[in-house]
C-alpha cells in the first residue's frame, strides 16, 4: 500500500504535525510507504514528488511552513488536469492520496473522488477557522495567539499616550480571528467580515473609552467593511490567486478616527506573522490527531471522507458537505462579546 | 441584585477572566451590584469580603492568579459553617453567589444549594482539566503550553549532549497535562497517573531512541505510579492540604533509568511555573464566556447549575453531576498516541 | 530631601523599572520622599502630580508603559515655562529632579539645569538605542527581540510560498533595531537610514536568494530612503509633533520588488507592537540599574549628570554631551553584516 | 586554507549562530573550506569528521545546541592526545582550529596552542558567564530570559496562596544568572555562591515580606551554599564528568523555610530547560559577530587569541589570559541589588 500526501492553499501552523503523524502511524502500525508531492495539487499534475519517510519527518513537530510545499494550482481549471493526476497516481504506484487544505483544495479532492473515483482522503485547514463542518481547525490558535500577545502589547503604548490603536487582523470572510484575539486581548471594539459598520458607533465607543480614561485599542478583521458610503477603499486589487484584496480598512480606519474623533490614531498590521512560525500546543495536539485519523481511514478505504473535530472527539464526515459552506461568526455569538465593547 | 463571588482551590490562569465578565455583564446589562469574598469559602465564613465594581475589574483580564485569593477551607467541615455562610450573606444582601472552583469548592457549592438552599451558581475550575462534565476547564491550556515549550527547549539539550531528560509536570490523578504536552512537545515516552508503568519498557523505548541517534525525552505526571515492587516513594507525605503529597516520580525514574540503561538521565520539574502568569488566548476566551454564561444562569435564576464547554458551546449541567466523578484519560486516547513511543 | 521624577517622550519598556527603582533606594536607603509629575515636562508646568512612593511602585517593574504618563511637552518653548516649572518645584518642595526622555527631554533639562540652576539627573531613554553616550538604552533590547520573533515566524511563511517579505521595523534616523533584529532574524537584506540603499542591488540580492531555493526577507527601517530618484514616498505628513513621518517604505519597496522581480513580495508592519508589553530581562536590569544609579546622583548632588552604560558599568556623564548628536550605525559595522546579504 | 571548527562543554543557545557566522565569512569572504569536528576535542582525538560548508549551516541560526555535538572529552589527559590531534588535522589538511568553549575547552585549546604549535584560535562559551575576559557570553542572556519568565509566573501563584517560592537557577560557581533573573523578575531574595548565606536572615526577609501582604519569592543559584553548621546537603554526589553535583540547595532550603517560619514553601528546579532552546536576539547578535571575528583572527594569523565583548566592541585576549581565572559577582553589586531584598 502507498500513500501519496499534498498539502495546498495558504500556509498555517500544524501541518508539518499532520504530516509526521500521518507518517508515523502508516509506517510502524500500517506498514505503508509513502510518496510527497510538492506544491499541492501541482505536485501530481508535474509528477513533482519528494520522499516521504520516517527520517524526512524527523524533528519537523514543531516547525511552522510544510516540508511538501504549497500552492494554489487547481487540476480541476489545468489542462487535462484529471487525467494528469491518474497518470501520476498511477506510475508511482500510489494507491490513496491524502490532501490537506482548505476548501478549494478539498473541493478538488471531493471532485476527484466523487466524480473520477481517485481515493482521497481530507485533512481540514483554514487559518481563519472558515470550515463549517469542524469545531476548530489547526492554525487558528496559533494566530489567534499571536494577535493576543499584539494586542497586549499595544495596551500599554495606548495607555501611555492617550492614543487610539487600530490592529488589523486576518479574516477576509470571517471574523474568528478578530473575534477570539480582540476578546482576549480586551479590545475596546470588534470589527468582523459578517457585519458591516457604522463609523460614527465605533467614533462614539473610542470616545466613551476615553472619557473613563483609557485608550482603546480597535481590533479589525482585514475583510470588515464599513456599511454604504462609509469608506471608499484605498486599494482594491487583485493578488496573485485573482482575489480582491482588500487591504487598507486598518490604515483607512485610523485616519477616519483621527477626523472624526480629533484623537490621533496609529495602525498596525500583523499580516503574515500570524501564519508562521511554531505551532501553539493546542495546533500540535489537533493537527497530529488529524493525521493519525486521515491514516485511518485511508486503512478503512473510506474514501471522500474528511476528518473533524467535534468535541474533543476525531470524527469523519464528506468532504462535500464539508466544503459546501463557510463557517461565518454567529451573530449571537458577536452578540454576546459586545458587552465588552466602549 | 447583589451577587457574590468567590474563587476556590489552587489557582489557575483565567480566574481574573472570569471575573472581569461576570462583573462587566452583570453590571452593564443587568445593573447588578456586587460583592467580592476573599479567599474562597473563607470569605464568607469569616465575613472578609472586597469592593467588586467595574474599577476592580479594570486590566486584570491578562493576570494570572485572582484578585480574590483563594484557599481550600470547607463551609460544611468548619464549626457552624453553613449558618454562618448563610449570615453572611444575609448581612451583605447578597442574592445569589457564584462559586469558581474545582472538585472540592463545587461539591460545597452543590450542597450547600441542594440542602440548605443557598442560590449556588458554578464555574468549573482545574488546571489538570480532569472534570467530567466540560470539554475543557481554563488554566489547562496554559499550563499544556508551558510545559510543551519547556518540552521544545530540553531538545537541542538532549540531541546535543545524548542524555534522557525526564520532564514531570502536573497531574495528580488525571494525565491530560502529560498527554497533551508530551504529544506537542514530540516526547519519546508519555506517563500518566491512570495506567501504571514498567520501568523496563521504559528502558527499553529509551534504548531504541538511543539506536536512532536522537536523545529521548520522558514525560512524567507527577501522579503516574510504576507496576507494583518497581519503586519506592522517597517522599509520600502529607501537603498543608492534608493531601498525600507523591514528589519524586521524576527524579526517581532518572535515577532507574541512569541505573539500568547506562545513559546519564536528568529531570526537570516545571512546578508551579505551569500555573502562574498570563492565560493563554483560548483561556482567557474560555473563562470569559464561562463568566458571562454564570451571569446568565443568575439572572434566570438557574441555581445549582454548573456552565461547561461543549463543543464550541457553553452550556449548563448540574453542579452536582459535574463532581461526582474524575474526567481520566481514555484508554483508546492513550494508546492512539502510544504511536509516538519509543 | 524631596525628589521629583518625570518621564517625556515615546515609551519604552523598562520606564516603570526606573521609577521603582529611584523610590526603592531613595525611601529605603536615604529616606528621600518623593512627587510623580505627570506627562512628562506637563507635570511641572501645569502642576499636575501623582504620589509616589513604595506602595505606589509594586508590581510595575514587569508592567510596560509609564504610571507617570509622558509626552513631548517642552518647558522651554511654553509661555513662562521656565518660571513655571521653578514654582511647581519650590511649591512641592522638590530638591532635586530626575527627568527620564530621550534627546528632547534631557536636552531641556541640561538646559534648565545649565542655565536656570535647576537641580536635575538625568536617565537615558530611546527606544531606538540612538544616544551616543550609553552603549544601551532600556527598551531597544525588547524592541529587537519582538521584530527577531516576527522575522523567525515570516521565515515558514515565505518558504512555503516562495515570497518575498519586507519587515519595517521601527528607526527614524538610526539603523539599530533594524540591524539587530535582521542580523538575529537571519534576513537576507537590512536596510538603513544612515546609507540609502538602491533598489536594483536589493532585487539582485532578492534573486540570488531565490537561485538557492530559499525566500527572502528584507529588513528596512521606517527611516531608511532609496537612492535618488528611487522613490516617491507616499506619505509624508506631519505627525503631531510636526516631525515629518515617513510611512511607507515598507509598502513602497515590497511594490518595487514585485515590479521589478516578478515575484509576489508583502509587507509586515510592525509599529507600535515594538515598544509596548513587558520589558526583556536585559532591559529590566539596565533599567533598574540606571535608576539606582540616579538617585545616588541625587544624593551626591551630582546635578547636570546622566547615568550611561559603559561595558558592564554604569557611569556618569554631562547630560549636554550625551544629547549633542545622535549615535548612527557605524559603517563599518553595517559593512561587517553585509557578508550575510543575498 | 582549511579550517577546522569544534564546540566543546555543556551546550549553551548561540553555538549555532557562531558556527554559521565562521562558515559564511569564511567561504564568501575567504575561500576557506571547512572541516567540523563532531564531540569537542574527541572529533581531532578519534578523527570524528562532519561536512561543514554553507549548505549545512543554512538555517541553524535560530537553533539551540549544536549541529557538531559536543563533549568534556580533554586531549591532554588522553593517551597521546596532542600527537593525535596533530594527526588528524595533518590528515584533512587542516591550517587552523577555531575552539569554542568554556575554561575547559579553551584552556586545552591555549595549551596546544602555547606548548605545541598547534594553530587556534578560542570563542569562549559558557552559560553562567563566569570568564573574565569579556563582558558577556552568549547563552545566558537566554538562560537569564527563561529564567525571569519562570520568575514572572510564579508571582501570581506566591501570592493567591501566600505562599513562598524558591526558584533553583543555574550558576555552579558564579551568581551571575540568579541575580540578573532575581533583580529582572523581582525577587525578594537572591542566593549566589560568591556569598554564603545565613538560613535566619532569609527567613526574616520572608517574614518581613508577608507582612507587607506580598509573597516572598527566593531564587538561589545552585551552587550556592549556607554558612557553616546551617545545611547537611542532601544529595552531594559526583557527576559524570567527575565534578561534585551540588544538587538540592533549592529544595532543602525550602524544607528549612517551612520549618523555621511556618509558612508553605514550594521548589521551582528549571534545570536544563535555561539552557535549550532558541538564543535570544542578544545572543545571536552576540554569537554572530564572535564568529565573524573568529574567522578574521584565523586570516590575520593571530593564533592563541580570543574573541571577547567589551562594551559594544569585539576584541581578541590571549586564550591563556581568558581562562586564568573565574569572573565572579563583584561584592559590591551585590550589595547594589540588595535594596530589594525583603
Amino acid at each position: 500500500m502507498r500513500v501519496g500526501v499534498l498539502t495546498g492553499g495558504g500556509d498555517c501552523p500544524g501541518l508539518n504535525a499532520v504530516i509526521r503523524a500521518i507518517v508515523r502511524k502508516g509506517v510502524q502500525e500500517y506498514g505503508y510507504a509513502f510518496t510527497g508531492f510538492r506544491d499541492g495539487w501541482r505536485g501530481p499534475l508535474e509528477d513533482d514528488t519528494v520522499r516521504l519517510d520516517i527520517p524526512a519527518v524527523r524533528g519537523i513537530l514543531p516547525r511552522g511552513g510544510t516540508i511538501l510545499g504549497s500552492s494554489r494550482t487547481n487540476p480541476l481549471t489545468a489542462r487535462d488536469g484529471v487525467r494528469r493526476v491518474e497518470d501520476t497516481l498511477a506510475r508511482h504506484g500510489v494507491d490513496a492520496l491524502i490532501t490537506i487544505g482548505g476548501e478549494d483544495t478539498l473541493g478538488a479532492a471531493a471532485r476527484l473522488c466523487g466524480e473520477y473515483g481517485i481515493p482521497c482522503v481530507g485533512v481540514p485547514k483554514t487559518i481563519d477557522n472558515d470550515l463549517s463542518a469542524t469545531d476548530y481547525t489547526f492554525g487558528f490558535d496559533t494566530a489567534v495567539g499571536i494577535a493576543t500577545e499584539a494586542i497586549d502589547r499595544l495596551h500599554t503604548t495606548a495607555e501611555s499616550h492617550m492614543r487610539v490603536l487600530v490592529v488589523e487582523v486576518m479574516g477576509r470572510h470571517a471574523g474568528w480571528i478578530a473575534l477570539h484575539s480582540g476578546l482576549a486581548g480586551g479590545a475596546n471594539v470588534i470589527l468582523i467580515p459578517e457585519q458591516r459598520f457604522d463609523v460614527d458607533q465605533v467614533c462614539s465607543w473610542v470616545t466613551s473609552r476615553f472619557r473613563a480614561s483609557y485608550a482603546p485599542i480597535v481590533v479589525v478583521a482585514e475583510g470588515a467593511v464599513p456599511k454604504d458610503g462609509d469608506m471608499v477603499l484605498k486599494d482594491r486589487t487583485l493578488d496573485s490567486f485573482g482575489h480582491v484584496r482588500l487591504s487598507g480598512v486598518g490604515e483607512w480606519l485610523a485616519a477616519e478616527i483621527e477626523k472624526r474623533t480629533g484623537k490621533e490614531a496609529r495602525t498596525t498590521v500583523l499580516g503574515h506573522v500570524q501564519r508562521g512560525g511554531t505551532p501553539s500546543a493546542f495546533d500540535r495536539w489537533l493537527a497530529t490527531r488529524f493525521g493519525l485519523h486521515a491514516i485511518d481511514a485511508v486503512r478503512d478505504g473510506d474514501f471522500g471522507a474528511m476528518v473533524a473535530l467535534r468535541g474533543t472527539d476525531i470524527v469523519r464526515v464528506p468532504m462535500s458537505e464539508a466544503t459546501a459552506r463557510l463557517k461565518t461568526v454567529d451573530p449571537a455569538l458577536y452578540a454576546e462579546v459586545g458587552v465588552f465593547f466602549g
